[in-house]
């Protein structure tokens, strides 16, 4: 059985999340639970930012007919074949293929049955993919389309190799976590007073990179990013966020003025279909020591494939519900590391962080081996309708211990928080 | 007042549409009708191939709230803004953006507009377009994230240009109409007999140019584009059409086995989000004199930019109800004739030759004046449950003569095959 909610939350009311392009987003999650005949459950989830969540609701209800009635071993004994038939469906692939809305549902489907098989077997995700051996994980990736940069064969290299030192890792991830950085400080709609509150209170909890929303006014730019650098101090790391706000050649010219506050990167300066516009804008910002940063609306891997092809991007950000589930992601985890681009996920929204957290932890310890340039974005909004939610210490991300994806939401949350019947939102009419 | 229908033909029963990776079709609108307060209509659809109209509607209806409450006059004196109304709402971008299910449910509301503002006029939308002051036409399109390729001076120069000679053209597209190619004779799932008497009966009713769907069996390919090849001789025109089934690599080496049968073009060899991959395949595939055409499903004005700016394609098939409606693909013609790449259509499914050839009329007329490897797709399916369908004489578009956008359909054909609760699908249960 698969049943699936519209849930979303007033975030739009505190200006929480706002950026340039998304100025009033209400974080939500079409949010799907598969119930197996033995009452085994798995919990999946897409993020939206509000209006339009029922639509990727009734994607979820279609793409259900090719879930329901098949078991867990079916469909892992060929997950690429399973992979196929949902984003390949011979009807419906005509409204994708393998983007929009159809990708959003795939993803939220997928994640709820990869949450399932990581329960079936007693462990965190995270976990279940790095002690799977290599050729089965290989045999969850559709590498339709991505041949050209990456073969089979070349995949199951990168992760043979990787498994020196692998305990090694697991045991540094347990002990440390995986580096994160902030995005909660600097929202558009925030005022300066929260701003620095914010940022001051980051500080004390041992935060060290910091991101900054941008692209709306660049006179509010200057003053923000000089307001955080001078509360960062010089050391500490900067990242802009323009949220696809910018034409190609106005990119340029406005990140150019921000250029004395010395940002890592400027992420999504233009459209998230613009391959050769990232390349365009990456080779002019180079010089000046800025990278691009995109992939939070990257739709699929062959889209990847070409940001990596054209050094468009010099920061891959993955997303663990715009891609289809955990099967796109290893592709793309695994054709960054041949184009030796690191890996700074996007997180954030509604359980993004809950769900990437595995994704990172399995690149650093099975894939990339590496920490240099690379963190998870961590934003600290509401993890309290999850069952596990994160842990963040001292900056860093905790290894998840519960079985499972961390997909799980509160029933109550649930509940209160379904669109438009649930008590928060009558309680708004 | 905005209504939407879920309208399917159960056109799978029979193979047609039948191609390498839509094996079994149900051809299908999502059919939207405006009525004013003044009692004037509007109509407007997308295309879809049947499982998933359900979502495309659901889009529609998120939309129409950004409809419902404006005055035509409203929408069109600012044309350009309102199309960015519907594409970057602030919350409903995020499930495209520009792309899938939403930018197809933008497709259909928009297309709904047009037609009442041609009606309105009393004009059929080729002439409305062909007529309108070249300043209004470009304040129709969005220009974001094209401006690095074209800008809006530039394009308001390519319209004025193309006014010298404008009578002419008309005149002429009166007398002798658009050329076309057909589709109808060989869909991959149709029988080499049927295959012939298709072949010879479009050959007697004057049809030059081919086109045949390959890419699921090499041999079967070869035996069947010998085979049509025969039966049009050496001087008409074949083109061939894998509908996205390989992947760059395996696309060179199967069209290479099939340049022999010297198609013009090679239709979507692979993923439709692969520009670079078409790039390489361009770029191999034209010592062997073969072009290669895409477009049926690129999403956007962003993603054409991109397949010009790569030189990606020979050939653009711009699409009614893919992209965002005429306003997006003016924006599109505008790119193909700064690049000096001819637009040839897609059309077929239900209703897309209806619209396609007001958009290349308006292409011919107004933009490129060049009929130069040119020509628009045809398939003869479905026509009859249209007011004004399409017609073709000697193997050309006639232009319409009615007003509107020639997307309203029969109110009968819309009842019976309403999706699930029409006659016709009642029939089938």
């Amino acid at each position: 059985m698969l049943t699936v909610s519209d849930v979303r939350f007033p975030t739009s009311l505190e200006q929480h999340g706002s950026d340039a392009m998304h100025t009033d987003p209400d974080y939500s999650v079409a949010y799907v639970v598969i119930e197996t005949d033995q009452g085994m459950h798995g919990y999946g989830l897409t993020f939206t930012v509000g209006r339009g969540t029922e639509i990727v609701v009734c994607a979820v209800e279609a793409l259900s007919a090719l879930v329901v009635g098949k078991s867990l071993e079916e469909i892992v004994s060929d997950f690429r074949g399973f992979y196929r038939l949902l984003t390949s469906d011979g009807q419906m692939r005509w409204i994708g293929p393998e983007k929009g809305v159809i990708q959003l549902a795939t993803a939220a489907v997928l994640n709820a049955v990869w949450d399932l098989w990581a329960r079936s077997e007693g462990k965190p995700l995270w976990k279940l993919l790095v002690e799977m051996d290599p050729r089965k994980l290989i045999s969850c990736i559709d590498f339709r389309y991505i041949t050209d940069a990456l073969t089979e064969q070349e995949a199951l290299d990168i992760l043979v190799k990787a498994q020196t030192g692998k305990q090694q890792r697991v045991d540094q991830m347990l002990k440390e976590g995986y580096p994160a950085y902030t995005t909660s400080c600097a929202w558009l709609g925030y005022s300066d007073q929260l701003l620095k509150q914010l940022c001051t209170d980051a500080l004390n909890d041992g935060w060290t990179k910091f991101k900054v929303k941008v692209g709306a006014d660049l006179e509010d730019d200057i003053r923000r990013c000089s307001l955080i650098r001078q509360m960062i101090g010089p050391h500490n790391t900067l990242m802009i966020d323009a949220n696809q706000r910018w034409d190609v050649g106005e990119a340029i010219t406005w990140v150019t003025r921000l250029a004395e506050y010395k940002p890592l990167w400027i992420e999504e300066p233009t459209s998230p279909d613009d391959i050769l516009g990232h390349a365009a804008i990456s080779k002019a910002l180079a010089p000046l020591g800025i990278g691009v940063a995109t992939g939070e609306q990257c739709h699929n891997r062959v889209m990847f494939k070409q940001f990596l092809q054209a050094s468009a991007l010099q920061f891959v950000q993955i997303d663990s519900c715009r891609l289809g589930s955990v099967n796109e992601n290893l592709a793309v985890l695994l054709m960054a590391h041949k184009f030796k681009v690191p890996v700074c996920p996007h997180a954030g929204g509604v359980g993004l962080c809950e769900l990437v957290q595995h994704l990172i932890l399995f690149d650093y310890i099975s894939v990339s081996a590496s920490l240099d340039n690379r963190m998870c974005e961590f934003v600290d909004h509401l993890h309290q309708h999850f069952r596990s939610p994160v842990v963040i210490q001292n900056a860093h991300y905790m290894p998840p211990k519960d079985p499972g994806y961390s997909c799980e939401m509160l029933e109550s949350s649930v509940q209160t928080h379904q669109y438009p019947q649930g008590q928060v939102w009558k309680n708004l009419q």
